[in-house]
């Protein structure tokens, strides 16, 4: 479990956090461009230049591509130079080809008038030496690695990925890679399956430490093998009774201070708990998949981001139109699950208005299927009245 | 190159896409549940019960997690459930332990009237047998995981990944990977790097094809090549003259029935063509990194959502403000880049206002570290007069 930041390969950069800036050692491009095919001229000789009274230049030679252009122009002289080629000594602008009539291999012809620097991407003029190109906490995105290919870096520092371990408790539960099949009273384990695709999604590395039995000493022993080796350890209570006690006092025995918080003002999520032992962090999730995802989604996303130094993204939401009444929520902030379609009645050319319809989803505690369902949810505040039909929401989008 | 679909664990499923539809092959949950730590119960036992009038009810044991129920509740009987558990049979409601006393061992005063149903979660209430828990070509995430978990499905049936080859051509372009420095005139090439971050971001495989020299020859055999074993191939034109039409002919050369369409009225991005040959497809994205980037994010994304069977998702964007005028774009549908800050002299609680502010970035051709300070970008129509500053616009987010 090292804080140490690791060196990548270009290939194997993007999704991860940038562990310092980048400065600029080079200027981008290392030589002034021509953005055009043409003539490397310079602009005073074509002052006045037109179609019925071109400039006439001595043609001097060409520039060749990923060559140094070695030629200078000299007042009255021109050079032909391909799109992406190096401007030569003395020129300081381009004429595009379409303006160049060639009068005999010595003598062309230019009827266009440029200014200077015209179509010349200057040296440094994308990056120059000393610029810090990508700040520390990025999260490196493909542009990102063209910035970092454009510098000429094949490598570059990133920080750790977190390790994340995950366990499940809960008596009843039963686990899909090692059972065929169910016995009356017992119920596939959904949430270390959920979450290992999360931590997935969210690009660290997941350890399952299985499913333990509704027991204080397994729970607290299991625990604190994970918190070992691992960052933060995510355990999802079963719903028995008791358990989240067992998971509490589990946290609260595996090291100092223990328990930070048990219980929360939202729906669905009560029963989530979190707690620092020796350093790890221990995140007691709620039983009920959907609960453990909004959970998830809301508390454990963000504390990755925290921990792995990352900056925060914009939130990916739409406006939307509620088609029903949502009743109040009873003193608890509470995540509503939506399916949105188009809003084909709304004025599309309005920008200002939302473009979609939210539909709420019945969602009861626990039933994951229907979460699959949802496009997106909408938090309706702890001391909202309920909102009517009609009402105009953000509704946060559901990774698809 | 099979487009067999492929079988894989849940734990390597997010994110790919779902070969056939999933059906339920089993109730969710299996048997009926209580919600709820209490007295299993007969509803009408519990008709006319309140603090003052409680009814006495006869205790006739105790519910196991994860076991059968084994009793049976006859009228005037109650059992203990812990949350989560089996409810046993003649029981129809469940009262919560706070409105129960123990009277003695064998009687139970039960407080609280409750309704047929109350506090339990029926066998088949998430899924029932034969209902359609996801779609085709779905893209896999964890809340699906979830769901399949919960049907106790350990493997499911998924698409293959798309082959996706990719080359880079220009004689003045320097693999970062194989060279330290550039000499004069040379240019890293920055299109591979990032479009292999860009194909893996898209979550397919990308395969490096190299950097191939402006000669129709070479150009033809290693498109060719990378043709018989991808199903789609991405060829960046270097800027120098002539390129394009190499680039062009090769595909032409490379199978039938050859180029489909070269040059498109956007900007950047202009130069982009592609063909189809013998069944494989090819695009030929510009040089300029910028151009580039915005050609795959444009063209080869729905491509690949095509050609993978996934749904489209929901676009992630805002709404935001212009800070300053942007000219009209003469005839090419343009892509701004921009940043945002949020808005806020607007007043936030009005949700139809957008939260945003969005300033325009110089943008100036295969200036591709300009792009990574881009928050995202907004498409200003081919046929747009300008827009002045205050209008509000769609800026689709880019990824962070």
């Amino acid at each position: 479990m090292s804080k140490d930041s690791q060196t990548v390969s270009l290939a194997d950069a993007v999704g991860r956090v940038l562990a310092a800036a980048v400065i600029a050692t080079s200027d981008v491009p290392s030589f002034d461009r021509t953005q055009v095919d043409g003539l490397a001229v310079r602009a005073t000789d074509t002052f006045g230049a037109s179609d019925s009274l071109p400039a006439i230049l001595t043609y001097c030679g060409e520039v060749h591509m990923g060559a140094d252009a070695q030629l200078v122009i000299a007042p009255g002289q021109c050079a032909y130079v391909p799109t992406g080629g190096m401007i030569p000594s003395g020129a300081d602008a381009m004429v595009m080809i379409e303006y160049v009539e060639i009068l005999d291999s010595q003598t062309r012809l230019v009827s266009q008038r440029v200014s200077p620097g015209q179509s010349i991407t200057q040296k440094g003029d994308d990056t120059t030496i000393g610029q810090i190109i990508l700040p520390a906490g990025r999260i490196i995105t493909s542009t990102d690695i063209g910035a970092l290919a454009a510098l000429g870096l094949a490598t570059i520092k990133v920080l750790p990925l977190l390790r994340i371990g995950y366990l499940s408790t809960g008596d009843e539960l039963v686990d899909v890679q090692t059972h065929a099949s169910l016995a009356t009273g017992q119920i596939w384990d959904v949430n270390r399956p959920m979450l290992a695709a999360a931590i997935q999604s969210a690009g660290q590395i997941g350890i399952d430490y299985g499913i333990v039995t509704d027991q204080l000493e397994p729970m607290t022993a299991r625990l604190r093998q994970a918190l070992d080796s691992c960052d933060l350890v995510l355990l999802s209570g079963g719903s028995s009774a008791g358990t989240h006690d067992f998971v509490a006092q589990a946290i609260q025995n595996a090291g100092s201070p223990g328990v930070l918080f048990h219980g929360l003002a939202v729906k669905p999520g009560k029963p989530t708990m979190a707690g620092l032992c020796d350093g790890h962090i221990a995140i007691g999730l709620p039983g009920h998949p959907v609960a453990a995802w909004f959970m998830f989604e809301q508390l454990v996303k963000p504390l990755i981001s925290h921990l792995t130094g990352r900056e925060s993204a914009c939130p990916a939401s739409v406006l939307a139109r509620l088609t029903c009444r949502l009743p109040s929520n009873h003193g608890r902030a509470e995540f509503v699950s939506v399916r949105l379609v188009a809003d084909f009645a709304n004025d599309q050319t309005q920008v200002t208005s939302p473009q979609w319809l939210a539909t709420p989803l019945p969602m009861r505690s626990g039933l994951i299927t229907q979460l699959t369902a949802s496009d997106g949810y909408i938090l309706v505040a702890r001391d909202c009245e309920g909102l009517e039909a009609g009402t105009v929401v953000t509704v946060t989008l559901m990774a698809k």
